[in-house]
């Protein structure tokens, strides 16, 4: 190892155990931190993170990365270490492109309009908010036009999330999915609903709690290197592979969103335990793309999780730890787990209706930064989208373009990703199952294992390391398109709905 | 505020960043650091300790003190900032006497001690642990001679977990204590035994968590500044009145070991909450005597815990969690609550046979460092005082001598701190009684609020800022003493069984 690598490498150490302290106090904040202690370990916790930002910005990791990109040094470096250099260098150069004064301004006003936004969703009172949004949306645009002097702003957001993906490819794929989707959707809707009988019974939270146990030692989840906590909205972080952290919720009344919680944020825990052992540490063993992650959170609790195969080896098992499920046959229970219905709001949303809810946002987000229509026409917008694609109008802003908060901190350009997720997921499904075979006879045998393995070696390992476009070729063996994903709904919902219990 | 006060509080609060950071990482390792990160999460510890330690000993932080220290500056501070300056400055006065070398040494020779100690246990084998006690008990007495040069080495030990406590005291009211105690035991012992029926049993430990919540609300301890977790052994951590952390272990077939430790750490977090709020964050809002605090653990579960009145009025609702015991009547509960017996094991003991557990210990580290027992001889030496005291001989070094870590980090003169919670109990007891009525009385009518709140007015506010002696004088009007608890074991064991359910 050169000196100069040695250096960096010692220094990327320092700056790992203030992101430690930074993950580890945020976690706690979320899953055990008491009341009245919370605003100190907020405080201790902007204290670090300030620490953090000073190391990650300064001039000596700048004069680090200048060197360790000079030929000589560069050429010498394995894949992960040019990785590493190269992400971190890429990073640091878009920051020192932000005036101070600015960026201090940003995260001022992130924060006032992230405290107005929770207010005004309280208050349903979109009026409230309207000023922030506006200049969230000025300041975005700036702050793009610095960072990507001469790029289009909407582009600088998606690559922030899913890098190499523009409006373009978005565009064409979100389009294809929306045509294909919509009269999909539409005749699902018109069949008569069947009442789910099991919602409303009493669910004990610990009991809900082994079956979680039971879920992620199912799927592969490895408690060795990972934990589990309770916290208001269910979320994965971590400290790299050998320690990934997952939270969920428990209703008393509905043991379904624990459940399929459990199996979406498993699916991410999953990823990040097998990343590259050999970049443990460094960015090349963590996946900044955010479509890509959600795809492997999306594929377990979806393309695996609402399947009756999937759950035909493990329900006497589930059954005997929720008792009030005793009389359900598996049929009802996966009936209910993949019930379509028009609703509101996207978090709740199942897993056919919900690319609507992003192709929505999307609009609106186009809208916004191609279009400029004035923030106060937003709301009206919004309605008239939720009527058309999906039959109903919000009666409040709360339920309607209140409803996220990812616009009120500048977290433009992240919905699309979501639904990239699920986009990727219908292409992994089909190379899957061309490697493997059917799903459903490999579930039903119990060899989940495999399923796992598979996305292990195809996806986590070098995950961190590939653009998403590179993973799909090298996975796929073709572009991105939404049909694999239009394939699946249609032969899970029109044809073959034996495979989902009804 | 003067400009120089100004700037040390302002380094106290980075310095306190630091602390926290590493509390957090240490109450996370204990309670939910999976296996494979454990020793990722020990590696930033030692970082953020090394860090802390540097602040804590900069030349820097050293002529804020000095300065301060200066009659125009220290005149001129409130009472928690004196109290801070002084006992920082003592702190590093006293660290600075120690050359840098031999602190490494130690700090390494604890390291391998304290890892042989744990194998030698295992193996109950204690030649493999006495080189390293001699080397522990050879470089503590250098230790004390660098930081206190020129006092007795025992003093100087006692002085770190007890100001102002000398082996003079503790010689004087541990023999008063055991004149008293030794007859007493003896005469308990030769009673016939009750055999426990409910001991066996199972019990579910969520249902013993609900039983631990709803004994930390009945005892006072404050939910909206603490929060609970599961380790293998039970302690109190956390970061000041506001947020409280206690932990408790479940087992299966006995719920006694995880109710009498949630009340156990209860007590330790109830102090911790009530210390002084304007103090908060300052040495003065932590009190550093460890008797005085284990003072309040104990009052809460010997004195208060472990007493008929105690429980009647939250028995059935006990009962009713703890379905194993709805056959069991609170008097038969109380009664196994309140066994006395010889055993060989100092963390299992009962309230009445604990002080000898410790009188051996001290008696142990006296003829360590007053009379120079060579570390061959001990075990031997311990076996004798436990035949002598509890009329049992250990069958082996494991459940004798080696029993304790204590030893193996060097921290002598620590034991009597126990044994010195109990005796200030008696005198708190005695004071209490007198101004406030019999406490059968309050408990039976559910009042022990008023239990509470008279040990949050009269020790927890001002506990830290004190010296155990002051405090005794303040709220006992009276010196050291192990007469009264002496009295409480006579008037509970001979005289008032009915109040123990027997």
């Amino acid at each position: 190892m050169s000196q100069k690598l040695d250096e960096f490498r010692k220094y990327l150490e320092k700056l790992n155990y203030y992101r430690r302290a930074c993950t580890l106090m945020s976690w706690d904040m979320y899953t055990a931190t008491p009341k009245l202690g919370y605003q100190d370990m907020a405080d201790a916790l902007t204290w670090f993170s300030t620490e953090e930002f000073t190391l990650s910005t300064s001039e000596e990791l700048y004069g680090m990365l200048a060197s360790l990109t000079e030929p000589e040094e560069f050429d010498a470096l394995d894949e992960v270490w040019k990785y590493t250099v190269r992400f971190m260098k890429k990073d640091l150069d878009e920051k020192r492109r932000v005036p101070k004064d600015f960026y201090a301004a940003f995260v001022a006003e992130q924060s006032a309009s992230m405290k107005v936004w929770e207010e005004a969703k309280g208050a349903s009172d979109y009026s409230l908010f309207a000023p922030h949004l506006r200049k969230m949306i000025d300041m975005t645009v700036q702050m793009a036009a610095y960072t990507h002097p001469g790029k289009e702003t909407y582009d600088v957001l998606l690559d922030q999330y899913e890098e190499g993906v523009t409006a373009q490819d978005i565009d064409k794929v979100f389009g294809e999915l929306k045509e294909g989707l919509l009269p999909l959707v539409h005749q699902i809707l018109s069949r008569p609903e069947a009442k789910c009988r099991f919602i409303g019974r009493n669910y004990d939270p610990d009991a809900q709690k082994r079956v979680q146990e039971l879920l992620l030692n199912y799927i592969g989840f490895n408690m060795d290197a990972g934990t589990t906590s309770a916290s208001e909205h269910p979320f994965t972080s971590g400290f790299g592979a050998r320690d990934v952290r997952i939270t969920n919720h428990y209703y008393a009344d509905n043991p379904m969103s624990a459940v399929f919680s459990a199996i979406h944020e498993g699916g991410h825990g999953i990823f990040d335990q097998n990343t590259l052992a050999e970049a443990y540490g460094t960015p090349a063993a963590e996946c900044s793309n955010m479509g890509i992650h959600e795809s492997q959170s999306r594929f377990f609790e979806n393309i695996l999780g609402r399947r009756l195969s999937f759950w035909q080896p493990i329900y006497p098992k589930v059954q005997s730890l929720l008792l009030a499920l005793a009389d359900i046959p598996v049929e009802e229970f996966v009936q209910e787990a993949c019930h379509v219905q028009a609703s509101m709001i996207r978090t709740e949303a199942d897993e056919v209706t919900y690319p609507l809810h992003v192709i929505l946002r999307y609009e609106m987000e186009q809208a916004i930064f191609r279009d400029h229509v004035p923030v106060e026409q937003l709301p009206e917008l919004w309605n008239q989208k939720m009527e058309k694609y999906l039959g109903i109008r919000p009666v409040n802003d709360a339920e309607g373009i209140l409803q996220d908060m990812h616009w009120s901190d500048g977290s433009f350009g992240y919905f699309p990703s979501y639904l990239l997720g699920s986009i990727y997921d219908g292409m992994f499904l089909e190379a899957m199952e061309s490697d493997l075979g059917d799903l459903d006879d490999i579930l039903c045998r119990g060899d989940i294992a495999v399923i796992t393995h598979w996305l292990n070696e195809k996806i986590h390992r070098n995950g961190g390391m590939e653009k998403p476009k590179d993973i799909l070729k090298r996975v796929c063996g073709k572009d991105l398109t939404a049909q694999p994903l239009l394939d699946y709904f249609r032969k899970k919902y029109l044809f073959d709905s034996s495979s989902i219990g009804s």
